[in-house]
């Protein structure tokens, strides 16, 4: 039946992960408003073991296939943070406002501004078997936050290549050059390659 | 320029690599006679947890794209087992006479011979990034061994759909049924979408 759940409840990446599907032909996409399933916590130390950790844990309780993503932004001068804590940077409740205002203070008087959005897609299927793909978008933190657009960080990274920030640029252009369209869009290759293989037919 | 080095140092495994990456249009192929690197301990509990420390530690160490892969055989009588320890099954050295004498004895008197071999590669590129593909052949394990072809466990191991165990089956067939096979098969989707993107250009 090439059944395929997609493991997170966020409306935006269901619509974007829809439409980057879309070109995977006879896959049949479910969501959580198909079928339910448990929130898992995110407790790897790496995207790769946070995406895994969730496509595995929701695999398990639903035996679908199932897509999962985690992504975040690394930045140079920080080793790498705010990483897999960027939502919670600044603490709990997520808050982005606050979690900019930090990003802006720890790197206070820091020349070095480099910066990437990192995305990783993990799908497990229930006879065990696991793929992974990333995605990176390089770039800079911004002296200050610019622009309404998107969500998170982008008001303070500004893309390679680029002098306005992700928050400047309109969500079709976004969306063409980020980080999780280039782990998604990995995925695809993979996902077509199953398909061929007859290895969805099963779910 | 694109080079990809090969993580084995296995030359049949060189070989079918060479084979199945030969319609990656683009790829400089490097292999441990280009370039040396050093030995690493498959200390993992998974085979993807295998392939990715080898491939990240040999990245680490030549600083270019890795391609790595782990491989072995779970019987389901067994929980999994040998998995992980397929080579070393029966002890140190490795002995696969010793491997498959020990597996009869484990499973006779069994019903339940349903086994698979589970093969998973692993990509890193030196930015971080990580892909991981997995391939299954299934099938059951003969009553006795059979066959002069092959390798490992192969003597013992019926692929479903056949009445010849893998050690009976000739070479170009074998390889085109093997979750090695398939596990290559679907990285080198990932590695075609890679080179598109031009991120292996800079290696």
């Amino acid at each position: 039946m090439n059944r395929l759940l997609l493991g997170t409840k966020n409306e935006g990446k269901i619509r974007e992960l829809r439409d980057l599907l879309q070109q995977v032909r006879g896959l049949d996409l479910l969501t959580g408003s198909n079928l339910g399933f448990s929130d898992v916590e995110e407790t790897g130390e790496t995207f790769l073991e946070n995406a895994l950790l969730k496509a595995r844990s929701v695999c398990a309780e639903v035996g679908l296939p199932v897509l999962a993503e985690d992504a975040g932004l690394e930045v140079v001068a920080l080793g790498g943070a705010p990483g897999v804590r960027s939502a919670r940077f600044s603490g709990e409740p997520v808050d982005y406002a606050r979690n900019n205002a930090l990003l802006l203070d720890k790197l206070h008087g820091t020349v070095d501004r480099r910066a990437r959005f990192v995305a990783v897609s993990a799908l497990c299927l229930p006879d065990g078997q696991a793929f992974v793909t990333s995605g990176i978008l390089s770039g800079r933190i911004a002296q200050r936050l610019t622009g309404d657009g998107g969500f998170g960080y982008d008001p303070l990274f500004v893309p390679d290549g680029e002098a306005r920030t992700l928050a400047e640029i309109p969500l079709a252009e976004k969306n063409r050059i980020s980080h999780r369209r280039r782990a998604v869009e990995r995925m695809v290759a993979v996902l077509a390659a199953l398909l061929r293989d007859g290895e969805l037919e099963s779910y």
